[in-house]
């Protein structure tokens, strides 16, 4: 029996640079503007929430940007990470397809999201900042800032999603290990949160809600900034070391993907994984077919408006043009918490909006059986935010197997559900269910959207 | 700053032999003896539980025994497995010891478990086995079964002790994932455990109870054999792949161990590591210090008698060589559950009689904030049982620093404490307790030690 493969880079072959998609761009990124003056923003508009070295990044069309040694050296404690060849999946389910898949579970947190708390908190210590804001989801996150803060002796103050906090007391607790403090949004520490408490003392919170909290708290202090875990170009810059990563192993195997598949809430590990070889194909590559998976119940890609939004329910960030459900849209409850966000990255939404991507929006019953089959056949347990791209590749693999042809399918399962378990007692309780917004909620969250002249 | 280092090998340096200490000791081990009859055991008396070729690794004196090739084929996953030297936990301490640790929790499993769960699945499966049956007590051993089953087609059982059934659904929905099922035990699935429950219904459980339950199974039927994840001959001979390695990245790393520390329950990630350093030296090589910590709640090598034991509750298993705590012997509650076993490996039992190695016992509270002060310091959250030899090498590292001498320091982390996170909220809470076994509970034990004479 063939066995699934693992493709691992040397040491030496860890990307030296980030890859900036901006350079390749048929069309540049729409203007980010001002929440108060609705103009387009200069970088000093950004100097309260972000450090001067990030907001470079925010803006630059240069299409490579070095990594700073320091970073370089703790990216080595997991990276190169490793790519593998599925056979056992491909095996199981009869597919004349080749399935790869980048793993990004390898981090100390157990997510691609270090790949860019570190530099963050890196570039944040060189400015001499004490101490960082940020808000988190699932958790993924707040966890992955919490391990970068306490390396670089950074203070760092969560706000966790309510629901969230409630239900994930293991993913706080991880934060904590690592000397984070982790607070259940909205809270009463800030402005936001006690005006939303006011009206409603257990609301459930939302990334949105919690996002405005510590953007505010950040605005206030000098010593302390703001840290986003995902949307931002900056971000997906830092991301970009898994598709690097990716390409160089694909060509180790003596292969290249026909389809690329990653699931999509803010978009990070989705650009992470896609950007390298989208741009390699803007230059006149390879075309590669790219899908974006996203969750039923909050689509913004597939039922969003590309739109200049807010990226926080209070209104304190700047406003991006991107696929969005409405700032004030509350997703239901399923368990892929890091994919609850109602706005898209807005270098998404343009590869979106330009033709170069498609989306695919699954429910969540399908995805949770995916991951069991991914699990039993190559032995990891993938997060709920996973098993999206999970379900999207094992869907490409069999209609390989339908169509009778072979394709190379590559895609990037972006970490491991460890603490996710509760939704996998409840998958096979059979008390997951597929939930879905209110349609009469998304034209109200649509029909609130800002109105901002064309810029 | 200089950051802590990995050191990584090449896959074609992953061990293709496991390392037999059986070839290099000076004494050969004491015979295991029959339940029935207290005679020695020939291998045929153990054929109900195992299969040949695992029976004959149990008793093999061959110094160096393959690893099959589709085992290592699983192996690649995530072996070699990364070595790193503590930079960043060094100076928190500020020692002028090095601190190297090889970390083992890479595996899908998240421990070192699957080193032997692997070859075992596979011999069964090669034996034409259909169903294995197994006790877990943290679960780890479970689960890394459940996979291993997963991967070769095998069915497994899981008796899992009831107190960490109840107390960790997590880890249950792990092995389920894989496609396992798990049993609290007590149950009344097999007659020792319908004989417990008669007495007393509400029993929280112990190893020794899960194995009489998953021997009884294994015995009555043909294609169903029993799987142990620690203690024996075997178990302890897979788990050398880490010490091979670890070895050859100490190497690469220029440097050799002073000080090798591990955790000890049953004696697996210990042999596992220790073992291929210690027959170096036995075969004339250089003398290295070897501390084995173990729970000061259930302290079978520093409080136990080396003497002949059941392996059991119910008495269903041959009798070996060890240092025990008896066999009636129930360990309080503490948290680092993979630890929680009367016995010892006979090999350990028996380095440990000839001298070569040392033993500590350490109480779990100060294991819980040596493990902290890893997570911040190296971004790894150990798992309560590793905390044990994270907390003996940080007691090495600063013995160093009293005495003004730097030491070279490996530790085994043998596994990450992701499904462990109750332990930890228990401890920054301060509800964590330093329990200790009732001194007459264990003094009854010792008396009710099988009489054997002498072999």
């Amino acid at each position: 029996m063939s066995d699934s493969i693992k493709y691992l880079l040397d040491e030496s072959q860890m990307p030296k640079h980030w890859y900036n998609i901006a350079a390749d761009l048929p069309e540049p990124l729409p203007p980010v503007l001002h929440p108060g003056t609705l103009k387009p923003l200069g970088p000093d508009d950004l100097t309260p929430l972000f450090p001067m070295a990030l907001i470079e990044q925010e803006v630059s069309t240069e299409r490579e940007i070095e990594i700073p040694e320091p970073v370089r050296q703790v990216y080595r404690q997991w990276r190169p990470s490793p790519l593998f060849r599925a056979r056992r999946l491909e095996r199981v389910l009869g597919t004349p397809a080749k399935i790869y898949y980048k793993y990004e579970g390898v981090s100390p947190a157990g997510s691609h999201k270090p790949n860019t708390a570190v530099p963050q908190a890196f570039y944040n210590r060189q400015a001499g900042i004490k101490k960082l804001t940020t808000e988190t989801g699932a958790g993924q996150w707040g966890s992955s800032l919490a391990f970068a803060g306490a390396l670089f002796g950074i203070e760092v103050l969560v706000f966790m999603v309510r629901v969230s906090h409630d239900q994930k007391p293991y993913r706080r607790a991880l934060m904590e290990t690592y000397g984070a403090r982790c607070v259940a949004s909205p809270s009463s520490e800030t402005q936001s949160g006690r005006a939303i408490l006011a009206k409603r003392p257990d609301h459930p919170g939302s990334l949105g809600i919690a996002i405005s909290e510590a953007v505010e708290l950040a605005a206030q202090r000098d010593d302390t900034k703001y840290a986003l875990g995902s949307v931002l170009n900056h971000v997906l810059l830092h991301q970009t070391v898994v598709g690097i990563e990716a390409m160089a192993q694909m060509e180790m195997a003596g292969d290249y993907p026909d389809v690329i598949v990653a699931c999509t809430g803010g978009g990070s590990n989705f650009g992470g994984i896609v950007f390298p070889f989208l741009g390699a194909q803007l230059r006149g590559g390879k075309k590669v077919r790219i899908v974006a998976i996203e969750p039923a119940a909050c689509p913004s890609l597939t039922r969003g408006k590309y739109a200049y939004d807010f990226g926080d329910t209070a209104h304190l960030t700047p406003l991006t043009k991107m696929h969005t459900l409405g700032s004030t849209f509350t997703p239901p409850g399923f368990h892929a918490g890091g994919l609850r966000y109602h706005g898209m990255s807005p270098l998404v939404s343009h590869v979106k909006q330009l033709g170069l991507i498609e989306a695919r929006a699954y429910h969540q019953i399908s995805c949770f059986e995916a991951g069991v089959q991914f699990a039993r056949a190559e032995g990891i347990l993938p997060a709920p935010e996973a098993n999206h791209a999970v379900r999207g590749a094992i869907d490409e693999a069999l209609r390989c197997k339908q169509e009778g042809v072979s394709r190379t399918i590559l895609f990037n399962l972006c970490g491991h559900g460890h603490f996710d378990m509760q939704a996998y007692i409840d998958y096979f309780g059979g008390k997951l269910k597929d939930l879905d917004y209110e349609e009469s909620e998304l034209a109200m969250a649509l029909a609130g959207l800002p109105s901002v002249a064309a810029a």
